[in-house]
């Protein structure tokens, strides 16, 4: 696929780093970027002239791909509104954190109306909005697909074409492993990242290093995002908490007995799997 | 102060960065690097050509400052064994990571038989040995020392000089404040970086995204030096862990009855302390 119109709605970090970035992998296909509010499109004007902004959808029609970059709580009604603009042909992807309350949402409303599969690109900091999107955002990211049953593998094909076009590497999914193991490896770090912070309190701050910072970091991100996010993952967030329970007890009471063999192992298996993470 | 013979023991990735940073910083200073095993030298000597290096203690005789990079448990017979090369101006700090055992077991060796100051560089990562070491490692870096009641003010005031001299910044703290402070600033993250990455296990590495990477960063660590830390911290780590965990079952209350405001409040207070950390 190579995508004459492309079209982006909104232009948040995501949202605007594919569309730096897609200026760039398709520089002569037509961009257009939707916000909801008049004033988000400004800097977009200024940072790539040549797209066409604005804060109608039916602009959006006759593209061959639409990006859903909205808040997760908002893409029924966008698609809904959507649907007029839309043709069989066009591949729609949203890119969502949790997949299955999107899949249940947006799976029967484009069913033969449009070709939707769900992405998640595994990119993004702790700052949000437009102004910290970067065209090389998704350059060595990992971006998960979740295509289902009904998908066709044309259309699971194309959106990988496009990602890969953005720098990124593809992994497919289902929606339910998807959820499973994001909960394990961004929602659960999100959630305990906060806590860590909390547990150190602002007294910490003045003795912080680079491993509080790196812990950490994720902490200072967007709230409401992400407390969406971790109500729509729920009962795998709370799984994988258990999970989580489960190891930190361990930990502990080897330092209660003051076991140097079992901690040592503890941090040793937990090095082993972190060290076969390919550096980025 | 401006020592004119400074001596490192060992060369790691602390004591390697001191050696790199401090030839730049004091250029016409004597370096001297003692390491137990000569075959750790020969990289030094490439590195620093103008360096002295050897395995024997007395070479550090004449130093105005020796900095103990050893292991923390190595520290007091390494310091039995090289008091006779020691005179009473010598000033002499560790980096250890846990203040008070280093302090009950050095305190009294060194007491009138040097000038003795607890330094805790917050800098390092998940590398170590000299291989890792870098002349910038203490640029921006947070110095913590340790002085007790019967540090002369001089002294503070001579390894301050020595360590703002490297690019860091320094702040001084009772050594019980310092490992409170320490234990939830850079040992219970690092439990918990160890933590999350066995909750995840090796199937969410294809899943990973840069929150994984940076919260999990520092569990691929030296797990030996880790567990002597853990182990040397105890008391402060479990009482940090018992804080902890009682934030996690807020988190978790939250999720549990769908709490969307109590969750969004959670994540809120963390973000607000986080972002007060100053960029690095």
């Amino acid at each position: 696929m190579k995508p004459a119109k492309i079209s982006i709605l909104a232009p948040g970090l995501i949202g605007g780093s594919v569309a730096l970035a897609a200026a760039r992998a398709y520089p002569n296909a037509e961009l257009f970027i939707w916000s909801r509010r008049k004033e988000s499109l400004a800097p977009i004007q200024k940072a790539l002239p040549k797209a066409k902004t604005g804060t109608d959808l039916p602009a959006a029609a006759g593209s061959d791909l639409i990006l859903l970059a909205a808040p997760a709580s908002a893409l029924a009604d966008l698609v809904r509104s959507l649907l007029p603009h839309l043709s069989a042909h066009t591949l729609v992807t949203d890119v969502a954190s949790v997949k299955g309350p999107v899949e249940k949402e947006l799976a029967p409303l484009l069913r033969g109306r449009a070709r939707w599969i769900g992405s998640h690109p595994m990119a993004g900091s702790e700052e949000s909005g437009f102004h910290a999107a970067r065209a090389d955002l998704f350059q060595n990211a990992t971006v998960i697909l979740t295509p289902t049953l009904s998908t066709a593998s044309q259309t699971t094909q194309d959106i990988s074409t496009f990602w890969k076009a953005l720098g990124a590497r593809v992994v497919k999914v289902t929606t339910e492993e998807h959820d499973r193991q994001v909960a394990r490896v961004s929602h659960l770090p999100h959630a305990v990242a906060a806590t860590l912070v909390r547990a150190a309190g602002p007294k910490g701050l003045p003795f912080a290093g680079p491993g509080y910072r790196d812990t950490t970091r994720i902490a200072a991100g967007p709230t409401a995002m992400w407390a969406e996010i971790l109500l729509g993952n729920r009962d795998e967030i709370l799984a994988g908490l258990n999970g989580f329970r489960t190891e930190l007890q361990a930990l502990e009471k080897a330092l209660e007995t003051r076991d140097a063999a079992a901690l040592t192992k503890f941090l040793e298996d937990a090095a082993k799997i972190r060290r076969a993470l390919p550096s980025s």
